[in-house]
């Protein structure tokens, strides 16, 4: 077990399998030493959580869970991309969060702090990250909320 | 002739020459062995295609055909970056796709398969790519899909 | 003085400290020769200038101001990356710019000329980037316009 295995079980987190995208794209693609992830979507187990348009159907907080809970499926597709090793995580370089929010939304920012604080409580330093969070206009399936990332490894 | 020069004639596709961007950018920078393209929208021979929001001005298999358009004009930046050769792509790293849909419009997987599956159709494996497809407020020109992309190369 | 900072000051820009962002990411990262900087958006002094959906609160020219501010500040952050030495950059690469348009806003491009432009008075030949312009469905504290950009740097 690693470092960073070591500290998601004192997070209680679970990092799931990497999903396997039902389409011609993959979950993540490894380029030199940098990883692109796909877009992230809230899912778990199969079923997709937090779903609808924040500040109409969900509240921020909600949101805000969305957010970690793409991050954690981030994470996986990482996982997967260092074969099962996250020590090999160098740092975490950008991250970029869709919010699907009514129209003159603001609370962007709130919302990627869910990813953004999980990158760090899990990698620390190495998770700060270069960040955009804009509003989309609608996302797939109604999810709420979906984060892209990048990250460079060893 | 090379091989994906092959590929695209048995698949029937005309590769345009590289559109110049009318303003202070270009269709595509390389650095290292990465090509980042500027975004891509549906036009050919000068004029845009498939014009219009989705779910209200145009159909969801209109926006399909307008995401493969994308593609063809994204791979004819690239084929630029390559001094003319494609096969000197080595990777379809990451595509990231808007459509510009109605307020609660959950196809864009759907609209952006338009261009992965081109992606897969002209480099095989090779085309396999991350991908991110989410939903824009608004595009220029009143476009219904725009789609920029990173490639490796040799 | 480097050759940056004397076409800066000829130009009549001033490059401000670059801002820490209060949350769990940063600015920039650098990896490899790459500089990927955070979403930079339209603040001055503190306070943020040209707020507002574009084509309802603020017109064009105001948001391709807001395009040059975003330009400006994502400078100043490119600038920390490089300690100071503004003429360590040998290319932008990639502007992606997300402007707050009302629904079937087309004039994306003309706003983010804004940034374009300022990044070719600046860096000349070396400033031109591929770039992806498009419209969001709201941005942070309901600002106009929110640009990312990645540089290579030596």
């Amino acid at each position: 077990m690693g470092k960073i295995d070591d500290r998601l079980n004192e997070l209680g987190i679970n990092i799931p399998k990497a999903a396997a995208p039902v389409a011609n794209y993959v979950g993540w693609v490894k380029t030199g030493n940098l990883v692109f992830t796909a877009g992230q979507v809230p899912i778990k187990d199969g079923e997709f959580l937090y779903k609808g348009i924040v500040g109409k159907d969900i509240s921020v907080e909600d949101a805000t869970a969305a957010a970690r809970l793409c991050a954690i499926n981030m994470i996986s597709q990482v996982k997967d991309a260092c074969n099962g090793d996250l020590d090999r995580v160098k740092r975490v370089v950008k991250l970029v969060g869709f919010v699907n929010g009514v129209p003159g939304f603001e609370g962007q920012p709130t919302v990627i702090n869910g990813a953004s604080d999980l990158m760090v409580e899990v990698f620390g330093d190495n998770g700060k990250h270069a960040r955009s969070a804009v509003g989309a206009g609608s996302l797939p399936l109604n999810v709420s909320v979906e984060i892209e990332g990048i990250f460079e490894i060893e």
